[in-house]
């Protein structure tokens, strides 16, 4: 095999579209991509057949999955314009946790005629936040309890993870749960769907599944939840592991006709859309903290020690890459508030001026939003307008605005609600230093990255200097570099990386004069986050109480 | 006289117009009406010869006023087809605190050419928020020396009176207020120029300039604000008084060419808007609150006895009525605040489902937002974005919306603001029942009445009946029923109110199903008005200092 002659497909699963990427092998080169939005985006108050979802709900279609397969991957073969021959190898990561209940032949629940309208039949999302009420009962129980795998999920399990999403399924739709074969990672169910195999990657297995020290949480304390939950993890989740960067199937005959790839070529392991971007912008070292900024953020580091850190996501041995500890948080919304906001907030007159001036919408308000000085607007955001992940862990959390007067203009809330975004991004980093992580780059990757303003922001809230992902698809080449392991090209990630990633160091660094205004607006933001957010007014739990009971 | 056949003029001062409305002696029944929008409106963010102003600003023009009386008092006479010999009084309202720099012959400084471009030579209205500071150092000081008129404005003084924004003056602009003769509020003024005598009214007198049992705050405690302060009210606001309803002046020649009127005919004492509009709605009684509803809100009741209500504005004897104490309270931003979000924060989308259906973009979003149960919208807001006037009495407070989802949608904030406003009502009309002045009925006057969501609103939160003016022109009836007493047509205000004052008694009443669910959305008002309020956390204040910092 020539390495500048052989090719790797990565396909990044994202939240509202999935995407394939031709690299090269000898350098990470992108040749040639394809892109498909998700036929169905996400179920949020609707079925396909028009039923309401309840609030908090997100759904998603797993046949959208695999039209991306068919679609999107041979797009990218004619992009790229290489000889299919050539490509050596697969890989792909999605978002997580996101869950595919399924029959033992990987049949998606949903496409059973009689389940088509059960709203638990369906893909259970990353950012559905339906499971809060579970979440707080694992967590008053494991804190009782002083369960062991708390440390490793920095004392709070998130809504959005497997545990709670299985505990919901339990209760709210019995028929389906037990049905259910397997509750599949979304990442793992496409590895089986292209390599004809069921594996289970690290990655999805320790952070999203509680599979850590090679052990689940024990039967009596899921049985004190619900007795018939005592063998979630043994029964609906367990399957053989199969680590980053291994071969976890060869691609079948099916796959090989949708893909317009060869048969038989190496599958690597899935992985996560956040995690499998470390490679990819060669932040793999210690200290080195890489930030996926799109909808939502994942922050994930790297350290050769383990430490307990409050509100973190979780902590995986070998979680990104072997022999480290790797270490995630997250915001679970970030651009979709900006888009929220444009979206729902923006008036006409913005929207006018905006098409005058040729941009976006967003380019507009970032223009206008650039030219004040900081604090100017007034005001003071709390970004959970999608809940909080890190470090409050709670998805009964909402937005807030303050500061509003009469002279208050779109640019200003969209301004304040980038810095809301960027002082939930500072409230985790001092989590991670604080508890003996040091964070010394942040190098973002994903969207978001092409916002100059929001950019310099986040450096100067974070007084760090802002590395930035130079490809495009960050995520599909991390998929790449492990494919490109998968299929022998590289002795292990970390060798692929330093071939295959790439990045500008330092493209933003800090301005001290902003950054000690910004010190003063984020006591602020700090104040209200921890009156709204640890107990003194739990109004926004209540006010989500009062909404679900109206709409009842 | 045959009141059957004679007419008199009321002439309404609002925040952006002015309306001149001629009325029937005999029962108020309106016959034609003119309006003028002021040319200038309000000046928030320049000056008319562009010069930018400070934030929380908001000034005026005279001679918009004086094009008022040219054109509209014209307008009205040709609408109604009266033979102009046959209107035998004018009346007229005006907004308060809203107060005029002039020379001793009554011209606006801001006319003297060398003053055109200095901000504190116009008109300053009553929601001009910039003296903040001067109103804290007053309350301050008063309530060290516990001065004994505190009792008397709730034991705070409102940046929007007299006395802070003349301390302002005095402070920021020495020349101009040494040249200044007298600081007149604009309903004096008019007075004056249809009149052409200075005289001060009782009911600005008393509730806006600190003129309580015939006295002053005494000169010491002026001086210790500022030495130069000491005769203020002696010097700079002193003048002959003219009882509610008396003769303060008969029209000039001058006015009756602008006007169309006859020379001579008796010109009304000044009143203020909210306050003049109690007799047009016959709610001149103790129990019955008048609460005037457009951009902002007055709330109005009259009681035997004199009681100490907390964060009211002001209670004067005989301030609306002879023999009953006049209690006055306010909201600073009612219909501003949602003129604001219609004009900020509304989407394209919103805009063009209006237009398509063939409303306003008001009228869409209350369609939208009636369909919604209680509690439905997740938000609970503090309709503070135009600062709080009572119970507070603190300007540097500002909005909030709290409870934002990504699925929140524009209805939902226009629906949770209109009951944060009720709220806002509900927290003064408390502090009112507590301190011993009853309130059973509130009488609703002013644009907002016509929002039929809004009012039932109001009703359901405030457990009370909502009795509405059925004449669209409340305070010009008022007006007008003051220039029938002045002259000489009724005994006194109450006789004209009986024959002339209409209203539609109890139009809204509550829903109790409605009224218990909204009494936990109140809890959590109180909750979050009494923490932003009250001192816990100051941070509207800090994020307004550190606002003007980054401006200037």
């Amino acid at each position: 095999m020539d390495p500048s002659t052989s090719y790797v497909i990565g396909i990044d699963f994202g939240t509202l579209s999935g995407r394939a990427v031709v690299m090269r092998v000898s350098d990470g080169e992108e040749l040639g991509s394809g892109v498909l939005d998700y036929p169905h985006a996400v179920l949020e108050e609707t079925l396909p057949d028009g039923a309401k979802l309840p609030p908090d709900w997100a759904l998603q279609v797993p046949a959208d999955y695999i039209e991306v397969l068919k679609r999107a991957v041979p797009d990218a073969l004619a992009d790229a314009g290489v000889d299919p021959a050539h490509v050596i190898g697969v890989g792909i990561d999605f978002t997580a946790c996101t869950l595919v209940p399924v029959l033992e032949d990987g049949t998606p629940l949903n496409e059973l005629p009689e389940y088509a309208g059960r709203r638990h039949a369906y893909v259970k999302l990353w950012k559905h936040h339906a499971a809060q009420q579970q979440a707080d009962r694992i967590n008053r129980l494991a804190a009782e309890r002083d369960e062991s795998w708390r440390a490793r999920y920095g004392g709070l399990l998130s809504s959005e993870w497997s545990m709670a999403k299985g505990l919901q399924l339990l209760e709210e739709d019995r028929e389906i749960y037990d049905r259910m074969w397997r509750y599949v990672e979304a990442s793992d169910w496409l590895v089986w769907q292209l390599g004809g195999q069921f594996t289970r990657n690290t990655c999805t297995a320790g952070y999203k599944n509680n599979w850590q020290d090679a052990a689940y949480p024990d039967k009596d304390f899921l049985a004190t939840l619900n007795a018939d939950f005592a063998d979630y993890f043994t029964a609906k989740i367990d399957g053989p592991i199969a680590a980053l960067g291994s071969v976890a199937g060869h691609l079948t005959a099916e796959a090989a006709a949708w893909t317009g790839l060869p048969e038989g070529i190496p599958i690597a392991a899935g992985n996560v859309d956040a995690h499998v971007a470390c490679p990819a912008v060669q932040a793999v070292e210690p200290g080195q903290m890489t930030a996926i900024m799109g909808t939502s953020a994942c922050q994930i580091v790297n350290d050769a020690a383990l430490h307990t850190v409050p509100g973190m996501c979780g902590v995986v041995d070998g979680g990104v890459i072997d022999g480290l500890y790797g270490y995630e948080a997250g915001q679970s919304g970030v651009g979709d508030i900006f888009a929220w906001f444009v979206k729902n907030a923006v008036p006409a007159a913005t929207v006018d001026a905006a098409k005058a001036a040729g941009v976006s919408i967003h380019e507009h308000l970032t223009a206008l939003a650039a030219a004040q000085a900081v604090g100017e607007h007034g005001l003071v955001c709390l970004d959970w307008i999608s809940g909080n992940r890190s470090v409050l862990v709670n998805h009964e959390l909402s937005g807030v605005i303050l500061g509003l007067t009469l002279t208050t203009k779109p640019e200003d809330i969209y301004r304040a609600l980038i810095e809301a975004t960027a002082f939930g991004t500072r409230v985790i980093i001092e989590a991670f230093t604080s508890s003996g992580v040091p964070i010394n780059e942040l190098v973002v990757v994903g969207g978001l990255k092409r916002n100059a303003l929001l950019m310099q922001i986040y450096a100067d809230v974070l007084r760090l200097p802002l590395s930035v992902a130079t490809s495009e698809q960050g995520c599909a080449l991390g998929s790449a570099i492990h494919a490109a392991v998968a299929a022998g090209a590289y002795h292990d990630v970390k060798a692929a990386s330093d071939a295959m990633g790439r990045k500008e160091y330092a493209a933003f660094t800090p301005d001290e004069t902003r950054a000690v205004a910004y010190d003063a607006l984020f006591a602020e933001y700090v104040q209200l986050h921890d009156y709204f957010g640890r107990g003194a007014n739990d109004v926004m739990r209540r006010l989500k109480a009062i909404k679900r009971e109206a709409r009842a």
